[in-house]
């Protein structure tokens, strides 16, 4: 998998130069992610030069940039891992306790008077404690980003960058709970033991098939939200950005063929969203025998991988398989959102040279925006379950704050990201 | 049990009136916490009376003040529900994420960065994850504060509470974890499985004899510092403040007969205390055979109340059974620390009287001064257990720091926390 490097060059101070070692970079296949100069030492100018590659040919570039007489590689960057030291996240409390006073209003003796009112009357839980905006971000570490099992552990930097963005954009509370098990059964147990220390679960980066039926226990035993992120949170982001698709192309999506290449976690989701969305035909190609009885139990259709490509009007592709869609296979005037990343299974603009009439990638469409929402709304509602119609409140609410020509909104929209707390608490309220 | 409740008055001003009302409320018996003039209305002044009192006696009061032709009760203060609207605490954001290259650096793609190298050097998650600030708060919420069994959702505000205070004093990240089972063994099994999301675990208000079964198994399975509060950390202030009661005496406390009434949580966490501070004798009072087992075990000899007060030089009470110590069971020149909150075994200027050489209640031997900094010194240490030798260094360092003739410095002392933190850390890297 293609991850993020951050190279520090010194390049003599000349016209011209800087563009040689960019040719360098160019010729190797890499595109520049982001290029700032640090300063300035007599005639050597010092980069930072971000490019997303594989690992093991990072060497091999900074190589031919060394072999440059004018340009050398003085290292690499830290500044991911610095962003990264102590932690990302922490518990805050919410006011100075800076006499005696508060002391004893928030802790003993005053705050028997919260236990109590609570103990008569547990609904004011909701209001008295931080439950109400406190969400558990559980993972076992099983399918953390494109990286696959490498333990929760070792993805609690994603869970923390969850949590981080929780608050920023929705005033939620997010709580990292790493689970050292692949065994489904032993995940609901724990998670509905601690359930009651949260307002809401959202499970994060767990492998399907069991992310399936983690989720369906907990909602079953719960009476608080759960939602798994990877399905949903990503199905409402892309059905977003396909609703923008839709409206830039001029085309109705109800109507459509739908294509899915790939049905794990995220294309399921996808899927299940698309029919209460109103998409009457999903055809769905996975090599999975399991996964097609799951298309199958939501009313769409199995089908090879050739016949999706033939015979859908849109083509969602999941599959994590970098070019898996040749380009002879794209039909003309398809719609292509391969969302793979860090690679596609076809490159948009390959998609588009064969004809089709729109074609993105998972670059841009970021699951950022949909979770601090989702969850907030539903939060602010007090409903107890995650409903279709919420979802698609919110990936509706998504679609509406892109600006215009664009997918989506950006990610750091703030008002974007309220705008989806306001469609799903209004949808949740609609509801009952 | 006695809780806070702040009424609120309207007083005709004029001299003497203030008085008129104090004098009834100290007519019930019942001490003035605090009182604060609010506001003033023509010939009437608005008062904010804080007093700590039952809760069936307080509309008795109540209607007394109402009988005075210049005083009138027109409701209850909700400061303190006031101050925990929207709960206590909440979970940050360490930095501002504002630009898309810090979201990038932070969340996808650039966290995989860091995910990978955790997964290769998992002892990498110290520095570059929350794990090494974040300590569960872990309760079922059988025994909160004095208030007993009601359940760890009504003690959450404890839970909140205590980690507002771990962030200010110790920064220290503390989750709250409700656990709704009285099962030790389930208990275990759950703190076990979520264990890896957390730096150290701090048991709270888990009720005896439950307490000891769950902390030594977790001691025992788990590879990060476990932690009972009611045991440990009261042990470590209670001990704080003998050892200033002993040096404003000048008595040997090595040398003395200790008894101790009540062999609850609290009581035997004080009595290992002891014994490793370097007391030889202890005499320990309980109904349960159990517990006194469970002090045998440890050294100490179970014997009756009337025994442990005829021949104990220093007599440490926890039993949270008021009155219990009567006046004509007290020795000359005994050092009694009756320490049931809110009402005492026996009240100090009682105890005085009868010819007690020194004698305090535990109205102001505050934990709160404890477990911050055990927990800070211990995650900076990265030692993986408590260890008596730690508790004791945090003791003496409390004691060192409190005032000239103060049995323990204040617990907005923030100096003295930084202290303990400092002692225990040391101790830590002593041992190894």
């Amino acid at each position: 998998m293609k991850i993020t490097h951050i190279l520090l060059l010194e390049v003599v101070h000349a016209p011209g130069n800087l563009a040689k070692v960019l040719a360098v970079v160019g010729d190797a296949g890499v595109p520049v992610q982001a290029l700032q100069s640090l300063d300035r030492k007599q005639n050597r100018t010092r980069w930072e030069l971000t490019v997303e590659m594989e690992e093991n040919l990072v060497d091999a570039l900074c190589a031919k940039i060394d072999e440059l007489p004018i340009a050398t590689v003085i290292g690499k960057s830290d500044r991911i891992m610095r962003r990264h030291e102590g932690g990302k996240i922490e518990v805050n409390s919410r006011s100075a306790i800076d006499t005696l006073q508060i002391l004893r209003d928030v802790y003993t003796p005053g705050v028997a008077h919260v236990c109590l009112a609570i103990e008569k009357d547990p609904a004011l839980a909701r209001k008295y404690t931080s439950l109400a905006h406190t969400v558990a971000i559980v993972t076992n570490g099983t399918a953390i980003l494109g990286l696959g099992d490498i333990g929760p552990v070792a993805g609690l930097p994603v869970m923390e960058g969850k949590a981080a963005l929780f608050q920023i954009f929705a005033g939620v509370s997010g709580i990292p709970i790493l689970l050292e098990t692949k065994d489904a059964d032993e995940i609901v147990r724990v998670v509905k033991a601690i359930a009651p220390s949260f307002g809401a679960i959202q499970l994060e980066d767990i492998a399907a098939p069991e992310c399936f039926e983690i989720e369906n226990q907990l909602r079953a035993q719960l009476d608080i939200p759960v939602l798994h992120d990877d399905q949903h949170g990503t199905a409402v982001v892309v059905i977003a950005a396909l609703i923008n698709a839709a409206r830039i192309t001029g085309v109705n999506l109800e109507e459509c063929v739908i294509g899915q290449i790939g049905l794990g976690a995220a294309g399921l989701g996808i899927a299940q969203l698309l029919m209460r969305f109103g998409v009457h035909q999903i055809l769905g190609a996975d090599l999975s025998s399991d996964a097609q009885a799951r298309l199958k139990d939501i009313g769409g259709i199995p089908a090879e991988l050739d016949f999706v490509m033939e015979n859908a009007d849109v083509v969602i592709s999941t599959t994590g398989v970098k070019g898996l869609i040749k380009p002879e296979m794209v039909r003309k005037g398809q719609i292509i959102f391969a969302l793979s990343n860090p690679d596609p299974e076809i490159e948009p603009a390959l998609a588009l040279e064969r004809g089709a009439r729109f074609a993105a990638d998972g670059r841009n469409i970021n699951n950022v925006l949909a979770f601090p929402g989702l969850f907030r709304g539903i939060l602010d509602s007090g409903a107890p379950k995650f409903t279709d119609s919420m979802l698609l409140a919110g990936a509706k609410s998504i679609a509406d704050s892109a600006p215009e020509g664009e997918l989506i909104p950006s990610p750091l929209d703030h008002e974007a990201h309220r705008r989806v707390a306001k469609a799903v608490e209004q949808a949740a309220n609609e509801k009952r």
